[in-house]
Formats: C-alpha cells, sequence, structure tokens
C-alpha cells in the first residue's frame, strides 16, 4: 500500500509528460537515424536522467507533429520502473533535471504519475491545430517568421470559410492524408475556425480540432483551404476529393512553419482507460 | 515643379524606411567591421537596388538597438538622388525589392519620400522599448524563447514597480549607460508600465518610453528592476546610482532576447523640422 499513486503496466510507473517545442530545427517529433528530431532528443534526456532503457520508455506520444511544426502543448507518456524513479533522490524536480539538459526549444511543462488508464495517445479525444498565414496586406513580422506562413497575395476568408464547410464532419480523409499502411484515414472534424488575430496585425489564424489528425493531414487541408481562397480552386474540388478519397488531392500542401498543435483534449480521470478502448477499437490498429 | 514631392536635402531626396527585425542573428543596429549587422544587411540590400552610394546614402535611425536585441518598429532614413530613383522603373516597388534580398528576419514594411525636415533620428520625440521575462511561475514556452528572458524565480512586481518609479522624469543616466564620448547621457523618462500578460501565460511585460535612450541603458534599467523585484537590492540603490551619475550601477545588465523597440514617435509632419533642432540642441552633438 506504500506504492505510488498512478497507473502500473506491467509493474512500471507511467509518466504523464506535457512539453512544447519550436520544431524549426527538428525533422519534426518520431525518431528517425540520422535526424535530429524531438522523440529522440527527449529520450537522450530521459536516458541521461533515468539510464538506460532496453525499450526507449515505450514512449508514445498524442500528437505526431512533421518536420518543422510547433508543439505549443504536447503530452507523452513513459513507463518508468520503481527502482529508476527511487534512484533520482528527491532533490530536484525531473522536469527541471530535464530541462537542464534540453535545449531552449523543447520545454517540459510537467512531469507526474499518469492516472489509471492514462495512454497519451489512444486516451485523447480531441486535436486541436493553429496554422497562421499573414497574407498580402498584413505586414511581415520577422518576430513571427518562424510560426506564420508568408503570402504574396490577399486571401478571401469568406471563399476560405466555405471550402471549410465542405472538411467538417466524419469523412474519410485520404485523399489528404500520407499513407501509413494499416491505419485507417477515417477522422472526425469537429470544427475549423477562421479569423484574423487583432493582436497580430491581422495574421489569419485557421484553427482544426479533430478526433485525431493522420499524417500530413493538417497541412493538406490548409492548402486546400488556401487555394479555395485564393479563387485558384472551387469549393467543389474539396468535395470531390474527400468523396474519392483515393489519390491525393491537388492542393499543395501548405509548408510547416506556420503549424503548430496547440492542445490535446482528455476525458475526466475515470473515463480515460474507457476512452483508450474505445479509441482502440475505432482505429482498428495494434497496440502502437 | 515635376520634381518627386518630398524633402530635398542638398539635391538628394530623403526616403524614410519603416522596417523590423528579429535581432538574434546580428551584432545590433550599427556596422561594425567583421561583424553582421542590420544596418550593414539593409546597406548591402540598398546598394543592390540602387547602385553603389559614396556615403552610404546618409543613413540615420532612430533607434540603434544593441546586439540580440530586435525591433517590431524601427525607423531610418536615407539620401538619394532623382537619377538612382529614376533608374530603377516603376515594376515593383523598392519595399518589395528590399524585401526580395534581405532574409526573413528583416522586413522592410515601408519605403516613401520622407516628410520636408524628417530626420529618422532627430524628428524622433519618443522611443518605446519592451521587455519580456518569463519568470518563476510562467510556463517557458519555446514559441517564445528568442523574444523573452527566463527567469527560474518569481519576481516581486509590486517591488518592481517601487523601483522604476525612481526612473521617471529628467535624470543624468550616466550609471546606466555604456559612455559614448561628447554625448549626454540626460534623459527624459516618460513612463515605465509594468505587467503581466494573459495572452502569453503571466509573462511580464515592462513598457519603457523616453525622449530617448542611451546606449545600454534599456538593458541597464531593466537590471536593476530585476534585482529590486527578486529582493537583491533596495529601491534605494537606483536611487543612489541615479544621483551619483558616475560609475556604472551595481546591478547585472540583462540579456538582450527579452528586448524590442516597439515604437518610435514623431510630431505632426508641421513641426519635423522644428523638432529635430531642438534634439539636436538638448543632445550638444555633432550632426551625427
Amino acid at each position: 500500500m506504500n506504492q505510488p499513486v498512478g497507473q502500473k503496466v506491467d509493474g512500471l510507473i507511467r509518466y504523464r509528460i506535457n512539453l512544447a517545442y519550436d520544431g524549426s530545427a527538428y525533422y519534426g517529433w518520431a525518431r528517425q537515424s540520422g535526424h535530429k528530431t524531438v522523440q529522440q532528443s527527449l529520450l537522450d534526456a530521459l536516458t541521461l536522467v533515468f539510464g538506460e532503457s532496453s525499450n526507449d520508455f515505450s514512449m508514445r506520444v498524442a500528437g505526431r507533429t512533421d518536420a518543422g511544426v510547433h508543439a505549443f502543448s504536447q503530452v507523452a507518456h513513459i513507463d518508468v520502473t520503481a527502482a529508476q524513479i527511487k534512484r533520482l533522490g528527491r532533490t530536484k524536480s525531473i522536469a527541471f533535471r530535464l530541462n537542464s539538459i534540453l535545449d531552449r526549444d523543447i520545454r517540459i511543462h510537467s512531469f507526474e504519475i499518469a492516472p489509471p488508464g492514462f495512454h497519451a495517445r489512444f486516451s485523447a479525444t480531441f486535436r486541436r491545430y493553429r496554422f497562421r498565414i499573414a497574407d498580402g496586406p498584413v505586414a511581415k513580422d520577422p518576430l513571427q517568421a518562424r510560426y506564420t506562413l508568408w503570402l504574396a497575395h490577399e486571401l478571401d476568408l469568406d471563399l476560405m470559410r466555405e471550402g471549410a464547410k465542405e472538411f467538417i464532419g466524419l469523412h474519410d480523409f485520404n485523399s489528404f492524408c500520407k499513407a501509413r499502411t494499416g491505419a485507417t484515414t477515417i477522422r472526425n472534424m469537429k470544427s475549423i475556425k477562421i479569423s484574423r488575430n487583432p493582436n497580430l496585425g491581422g495574421v489569419i489564424e485557421i484553427e482544426l480540432i479533430a478526433d485525431a489528425f493522420c499524417h500530413n493531414m493538417v497541412r493538406a487541408i490548409v492548402g486546400g483551404l488556401i487555394a479555395v481562397a485564393q479563387g485558384s480552386a472551387e469549393k467543389s474540388e474539396i468535395t470531390h476529393a474527400l468523396k474519392v478519397a483515393q489519390k491525393r488531392a491537388p492542393f499543395k500542401v501548405a509548408t510547416p512553419e506556420g503549424l503548430t498543435l496547440v492542445e490535446i483534449g482528455y476525458p475526466a480521470d475515470d473515463k480515460l482507460e474507457e476512452q483508450a478502448a474505445i479509441t482502440r477499437k475505432k482505429r482498428q490498429l495494434n497496440a502502437n
């Protein structure tokens, strides 16, 4: 009864990690040999703190961001042994230790024992992404350059909003995803809000909420919205691409710098396990 | 009567340049041999557009920012000949051409003929700077890392505001400036506002307005305010340093990343010449 409170998986203790990063210098979240990635940097720091892990701490993440994409609020989990935790002592928090090792472009906001049933990826109920565009009339702010797509011409936000409506609801987003074998591309787009931010000189903000996003999906959708908003495509082309759901949609995928993962939604603690089971079933995937 | 409207100085036409920059990669505004500076990058781009200039276009600037300091809104002027302008043709604006040459971390917001009497430095009536600090309780946002000073401990803003009052008004800021021979260090500090920005998770913003700032002055003042706000100095030490006005104040100068020049104030067009004359007299300086 003196065990740490929280979830134990196969005798391991699960920790929830809240973090943020500037993705400019990284080849995305996921480990890839020969590339600097956020996950690899985090694993390296964890190894310095906890020692070697044969299974890379069984790390899982809520949003596997692409190269150059940022995260204001990302969530991951790892599993560690009670012995690893005990060896650490209590002089400094684990978040503090990790932040001392990591570069300033990755920050650990919290590192805490996860509630029972918590799975960073499968317990999540929604993901919220934001894409920023400084179009024609907006003064290009060099202090926002790393986080904003710059376009020379003005975009028509009424047209963009019309295009956005086509994406709302349950669709097979296959035409707007990079294929991953065995993975479903059916997603539920809950909302797409489009506005100009007066605090950023009128920069366009596209905020997308879905249960989950497949690989490349936000940037492919934003590419379609830009095409419609600049009058180079009809919104019917979006409708058609969604309906066909076979080959890639005929829009240019937007470059990554404007994209930031801003929120991962989870249910109340007593629903975490149930939600994870629902998601696993829906995705018809193996454990990863 | 078909001459360009605007100010002619010795047969030259004066242009006002509004620009912004991320200072992270630059050794400050002012040209320095062997260093990459904002002014040098701008002069290089101007030379590509207009051709060689024997006097470096007589460029003058409103705020000579230090290494690593940013500008959301900087103002400079240059003088060019009518022949140089004529050679350009009219296909693309000069701002567009300069932006095509410059890196994304410098942006020209406008490039227009200056009104008569305009001098970027001497016509200015005030400068407004903003210094951002994410102290102890504020989550460190990697997307703001380049523009924010991070401190591990919490600052007491009531103490900071008490310290700030000491700086208000006309003082000899010699103890808070890096000396420049022949230059007065008497400045009029109009206001220092201190608040937490709820849109940035509670980041502290110190906004300073003065007629002008001497070299290093904002960062030296912020260093004093931080010392008072963390309880390592008494506000009377600020009062004393201002009164003595001889040697450097005993506070650590704040690092530059948190500092941004946000506004240069100018009077109405018909007061530009008069204001420039007043400033020149006050500074008791040569023409530069």
